[in-house]
């Protein structure tokens, strides 16, 4: 889904990519769950849609199918970026993280919007990235396409972090906020699951895995922490109670699934919210405030998922490492 | 006082400044109403800070006081940056306006807070700027220490902004807020004066020139508008009645003032927004919403003025012009 929009993207802004920031993007490789396609002298990205919206498989794409295995591809082809787009995988981060892996070792640059690599193993990827001299960039972690981790990055220097919180997850806030609407939990979970917002085996979402994986690539990169998934102390929404909503919403207060750091504890819990805090968004929507030490607390608000909105955070990621390249 | 501010910040932050940016600003010059103090070796910043404070103004300093005009100085001295921080002056922008021109051409980078200037000439501002190839920056001009601006620029790159939408002053903010609760706009003013919300003339802030001069700025710098104050339509809120505030509560909406760019119009008005908006922030807060084509609506909320925070603005836009003049 992720790659498609990423294509389509590509196609529709080639004119802007050029005139804005001198990029012309050549994609001589794609793989899919069943094969690789490539050409060095680029693919027809049209074509590439076509086939694999039509057929299933870029594998369908035609004469120049590459019988390599992917590894081989990624170590071997003439490339400035690999960008990685495999499914999430917090138990041991594969396969994306042996292709992360592959690309840095043979002096590649890195775009992910893959969380489990870096939810499991940040430090030891970034120092990786570091000794190879390549871009590692992975903006649509968190936030999807709202810029969470570009902006404590770029926007707050000169500041000091002291510390930050939000929501990080938009299908438990959806939850939460039919909960609020006065549905009981299990009511609230078939909703978001009609909605296409909650998917069969939600438990990454409900159980919080999700919101963890975010906290810990934010810890790192915003705080410096070398945090991992297991240094966070996690509750799901899975045992709020209607009636605990209902209570709080009298006070005044949503009860929120909430990610803190506060450079040095990492919680995610559900907890109440004043909903006069600019946190205390609705939907599927994301929030997080940080806390600066003198321009005081900052909010930054989107959606936190959606291809389109992760495709457009791979471009911003693009654009950087071709900024980087040239200077 | 955000002058003061800055200085206590350098100050402060001596060492970060050094170990996370090399940078080690030395401040060659200062001025105020009543004069200017200047010493090539650097001022002490504790004495500056100390005199300003104890008698009110920097020519107490010492036997360093310059007694050439103030344009003698920011002409001549060997300097590589003019922080202009006079009062905001919408009719002429004077006299920033002439500082930063007379900067501007003696090669100088220029950081402002000053709206006047580019409310009413950023487009030639910023072609004066290329011109003499030097950095401006204005970062503290719009959201104080809150980087609307920069966020706008740096974060939503690769995407295409639509429109904005946004509480840009902080002062009708709390008014309006306070109309929410109750009090009509008489008292509401009385409570934001007595607060320290709103100056003894509040003028521009109760008849939307402020939110105008920002918009502008914001207008000019995100949507590449060649845009000036005539160009916006303007309504205060000195006629915003409690009914309407009233009446407006009852279908969950408050009265924001807020300041709309669509890439055509410009306006400045009180409407109603939904309580569940982003944007509707209660109190001092700013808040703005940028609609984008692909990843959708981002919001970013914080304190849009105080001196340590505006200080802060000054901070960033000075370690951003030290990374451009190295690279």
């Amino acid at each position: 889904m992720v790659g498609q929009s990423f294509v389509k993207l590509l196609l529709s802004h080639s004119t802007d990519l050029y005139n804005d920031y001198g990029i012309k993007p050549k994609v001589v490789a794609c793989a899919d769950h069943k094969g690789i396609v490539s050409c060095n002298q680029g693919l027809d990205l049209d074509r590439l849609l076509n086939v694999k919206k039509k057929k299933r498989s870029v594998i369908q794409y035609g004469s120049n199918t590459d019988t390599s295995g992917i590894l081989d591809v990624i170590e071997n082809i003439d490339a400035e970026v690999v960008i990685e787009l495999t499914p999430t995988n917090i138990t041991n981060g594969e396969p994306g993280k042996t292709h992360i892996i592959a690309a840095m070792r043979s002096g590649k640059n890195v775009i992910t919007v893959n969380k489990g690599p870096l939810a499991l193993e940040f430090p030891s990827l970034m120092e990786l990235a570091e000794y190879n001299r390549i871009a590692f960039k992975f903006s649509g972690t968190v936030g999807g396409g709202t810029p969470i981790l570009e902006f404590a990055k770029r926007c707050l220097r000169g500041d000091r972090i002291i510390s930050f919180e939000g929501i990080l997850n938009g299908t438990t806030n959806y939850i939460l906020s039919k909960m609020y609407e006065g549905l009981n939990f299990t009511q609230a979970l078939r909703d978001a699951s009609e909605k296409g917002y909650a998917e069969k085996d939600s438990t990454l979402d409900i159980d919080g895995y999700d919101a963890v994986a975010k906290l810990v690539i934010a810890s790192n990169l915003v705080m410096n922490m070398k945090s991992t998934m297991s240094d966070v102390v996690r509750t799901g929404i899975r045992d709020v109670q209607r009636t605990r909503v209902m209570n709080e919403r009298k006070k005044g207060n949503a009860i929120k699934l909430i990610a803190s750091c506060d450079g040095k504890n990492l919680v995610v819990k559900p907890k109440p919210v004043s909903t006069k805090d600019p946190i205390c968004v609705d939907g599927i929507l994301n929030a997080v405030t940080f806390t600066c030490q003198h321009s005081g607390q900052q909010t930054i608000i989107g959606k936190g998922a959606g291809g389109m909105e992760t495709a457009s955070s791979i471009l911003r990621d693009l654009i950087d490492i071709r900024n980087m390249i040239r200077s």
